[in-house]
C-alpha cells in the first residue's frame, strides 16, 4: 500500500514496451508502476521513476523487488517458474500465479492441459528424436517447448531429417500438425483474481516472417458463430487455467473452426489496438485484473481499428523525429506510439493505430505510416 | 536531443496534475517529460523519472533545468516573467515565450491587449483606490492583476467600501463589470510555433464556489453562430498573442455574445474531456505544439462527453482504493483519472469522464462518480 496515494502498489517484471504502456495506463488509476528491468535504458525504465535494475532470472533481485509490491505481474513469461513459486511461498502476491503461468511458459504443458479440457487445437505430440518426428508425420511444425518468442523457436519441417540438429540440441520439443488455415485470429480476455472476465472482440492478426505486422479489429467478415466460438474458447481457457490478468489466445481460423495456436498471459501485441479502439485498453484492464478491481468495458470505440507495428529500419537515412513530424502532417488522425527504444533492424520500435469505417483505407493508412516510420522513404507515405 | 531516442527533450516547469497527464501523453510520442517540481511528492513527480526538485521562482534552478531541455514549457503561469526572458536570452527555447505568457500572468496586461485587438470582454479598469472602484461602479468584480488561481484573487464587491482592505494591501487590481451571464463556456485551441492552429469544440463549464466542477462537451444547445464566434475568438487570441502550446479561453455566454473572462496558456481543466472525448488530447496537442510538430485532429469521439472533477473530501471514512473499486463495479464505462495527490478537502485529486449520447444520464453518472470518490457516501452512487 502506498501510504501517500492510499492505493496498492503494482510491480511488473520486465521493462519492455508492454511495461511502458502499462505504466502509461497506471498513471490514470492513480498508480505508478514499479519495474524490475534489465537495463536503465529499457523502454519502460526511461518513463517510470521506480525502477530496480536486475535480472528476471535472479531470485534475490525478484525477492527484493517483490518486497516493495502488493502484487507482482509480468511483461513477459521468462521468469523461472520455480522462482515464482518461491516468491508466493514467501508471501508475495504473484498474478498470474506460477501454476497458471506454466501454461504460457511450456508449450508441452499447455497442449496437454488444453487436451484435457477438450479444447480445439492442432494435433500434437512430444518429440525427442528424428524417429519421433517421422512417426508424427511430415510436413509438420516443430517447436521448442520452453522459451521461444515472436516466432523464434518455431521450425517448419518438411522432412524429419531436417530436425536432426534441433533434436541433437537436447531441448524439449513438440511437433504440431501444419494446419491449413485461412488466417490467424486472436482474442484478448481479462480475468481478475475474483474470477470476473471481460472479453474483447476477435481480431485478425497478419504475420510476416513470424512477426505480427498488422492487427484488424474486429476480424473482417468473421461469421458470428466463429467469433462466438473464439471468444468462448478464450473465456474457457482463462477460467480453467485460473488466469489473473490479461490472456491473449492466438488462433488459427480453419475449416474446422478456430484452433488454439499460442497463449500469452499479459498484455499482447494483438491487443494494442485497444488503447484507442476499445473503451478500456488491455493495459488498464491488466492492471484492474491483477489488482482484483472490477473490469472495464471492452466495446469498440469505432467500427474498425487497424494497428500496424513499426519495425526498426536499416541505419542511416532521416532522423526518427523528422519522420514522425512528416507522418503527423500527412495523417493528423494517425495515433502514434513510440517505445523509446534504440532502432535496430526488425525490432519493434512502435506502432500506429487508425480508426474509422473503411477497411481498405485504414489498412493502407496504417501500413504506409508504419513503413514510413521504418524507412523514411517518402514513397511509403504516398503509395 | 535525446541521443537514445533521437527525439527532442521537452521540460515542463511545475509538477501538478497537468504535468502528470502531459507525461502520460508524452510516453506515446516516444518522449519522457522532464520536470522541475517543487517536491518529489508532486503529482507528476511520482510518475516520471527525470525530475529536478527546485522552485519555479529560482533562476538558478530554472537555468539548470533548461540546460537539459530542447524546449521548456509550463504547467502553471507562476514563473516570473523576467526569469523567462533571461532563459530565452541565454538560448533556451521557451514556449510560450515570456512576451506571450505575460497575458496569462497579468490580467491588466491581458485586458489592455484584448482591448487593442477589439475582442469582446466585460468593461474593465485599473483600480488602486476605493474611489476608483466607486467611480467604476458597483456591484463589480475586483481581481488581483497578477497571481490568482482557481478563483482566489477574485472578489465580488457590492459596495466599494468592501474593497478597502484589499486596496490597502497595495497589490495591482482591476475592476470588471459583473456580467449578466447565461453560463460559462471555454474553448481550447492549440497553436504550434510555426503558427498552425487546431481548435476544439466549445464546452460548457460549471463552477461551484469558484471551482470548476463539471465540463460538458460540446456545450449543450449552443447556437452555431455563438460556437463559431467563440472558436474564432480563441483562434484570434492564439494568433495575435503568438501563443505556442495550448490556450484555454474562458468565456461568459451573454445576450451580447461570448465575452472573454480568462486566458490560460497550458493544458487546462476545461480540456480534460479531450483525453477520451477528442481524437487528440489537449496534453498530446500541447506537446505537439511546443515541439513545433504538426497538430492532431480535434474532432469529438462521442456525441457528448461529460467530465467531473473529484475534489478531496473530509478526512476519515473509507479508503480511496475501496471507493475506486466500488465505482468501477457500479459504472464500468466511467473513465477515472486519479492524480496521486494527498487528499485535502476541496483539493482537485482526480476527474471522471463519461461518454455517450444522453446528456442528463451522463451528467448524473459523472456527478455521482465524482461525489462518491470524494465522500465515499453510498448515496452518492445511487442518487
Amino acid at each position: 500500500m502506498d501510504l501517500h496515494t492510499q492505493l496498492p502498489v503494482v510491480g511488473m517484471v520486465g521493462g519492455g514496451q508492454l511495461a511502458r504502456m502499462t505504466h502509461q495506463a497506471a498513471i490514470a488509476l492513480g498508480q505508478s508502476l514499479r519495474l524490475l528491468a534489465a537495463s536503465p535504458a529499457d523502454s519502460a525504465a526511461v518513463v517510470a521513476p521506480a525502477v530496480r535494475i536486475g535480472s528476471h532470472e535472479d531470485l534475490e533481485a525478484l525477492r527484493a523487488f517483490a518486497k516493495d509490491c502488493d502484487v507482482v505481474t509480468f511483461d513477459h513469461e521468462h521468469v523461472p517458474n520455480a522462482h515464482l513459486e518461491t516468491l508466493a511461498a514467501e508471501g508475495a502476491v504473484v498474478r498470474p500465479s506460477a501454476a497458471t503461468l506454466v501454461y504460457a511458459q511450456d508449450k508441452a504443458a499447455m497442449r496437454r492441459r488444453l487436451g484435457e479440457l477438450g479444447l480445439p487445437m492442432p494435433r500434437w505430440a512430444n518429440v525427442s528424436t528424428v524417429a519421433d518426428i517421422e512417426r508424427f508425420g511430415t510436413p509438420c511444425v516443430v517447436k521448442t517447448a520452453t522459451g521461444g518468442y515472436d516466432g523464434k523457436g518455431v521450425f517448419m519441417i518438411d522432412d524429419a531429417a531436417q530436425a536432426a540438429e534441433l533434436v541433437a540440441a537436447g531441448v524439449p520439443l513438440i511437433a504440431e500438425e501444419r494446419v491449413r488455415l485461412r488466417r490467424e485470429l486472436a482474442v484478448q480476455v481479462a480475468r481478475s483474481a475474483r474470477g470476473e472476465t471481460a472479453v474483447y472482440p476477435v481480431v485478425e492478426t497478419v504475420q510476416r516472417d513470424g512477426i505480427c505486422t498488422e492487427v484488424i479489429a474486429p476480424a473482417p467478415d468473421l461469421p458470428s458463430e466463429v467469433a462466438d466460438a473464439a471468444r468462448a474458447i478464450a473465456e474457457r481457457v482463462a477460467s480453467a487455467l485460473d488466469v489473473q490478468g490479461m490472456l491473449a489466445v492466438e488462433l488459427f481460423d480453419t475449416d474446422d473452426g478456430p484452433l488454439i495456436n499460442e497463449l500469452a498471459m499479459r498484455p499482447h501485441n494483438s491487443g494494442h489496438w485497444t488503447i484507442e479502439g476499445a473503451r478500456t485498453s488491455q493495459f488498464e484492464q491488466h492492471l484492474r485484473a491483477v489488482l482484483d478491481y472490477p473490469l472495464g468495458e471492452t466495446q469498440p470505440t469505432a467500427p474498425i481499428t487497424v494497428m500496424a507495428n513499426v519495425l526498426g529500419g536499416e541505419p542511416g537515412g532521416s532522423r526518427l523525429d523528422e519522420r514522425l513530424q512528416r507522418l503527423l502532417a500527412e495523417d493528423p488522425g494517425a495515433r502514434v506510439h513510440l517505445y523509446g527504444k534504440d532502432v535496430r533492424p526488425g525490432r519493434k520500435i512502435g506502432h500506429v493505430t487508425v480508426l474509422g469505417d473503411d477497411l481498405a483505407e485504414l489498412r493502407r493508412r496504417a501500413g504506409r505510416a508504419a513503413a514510413w516510420l521504418r524507412d523514411g522513404n517518402p514513397e511509403g507515405l504516398h503509395k
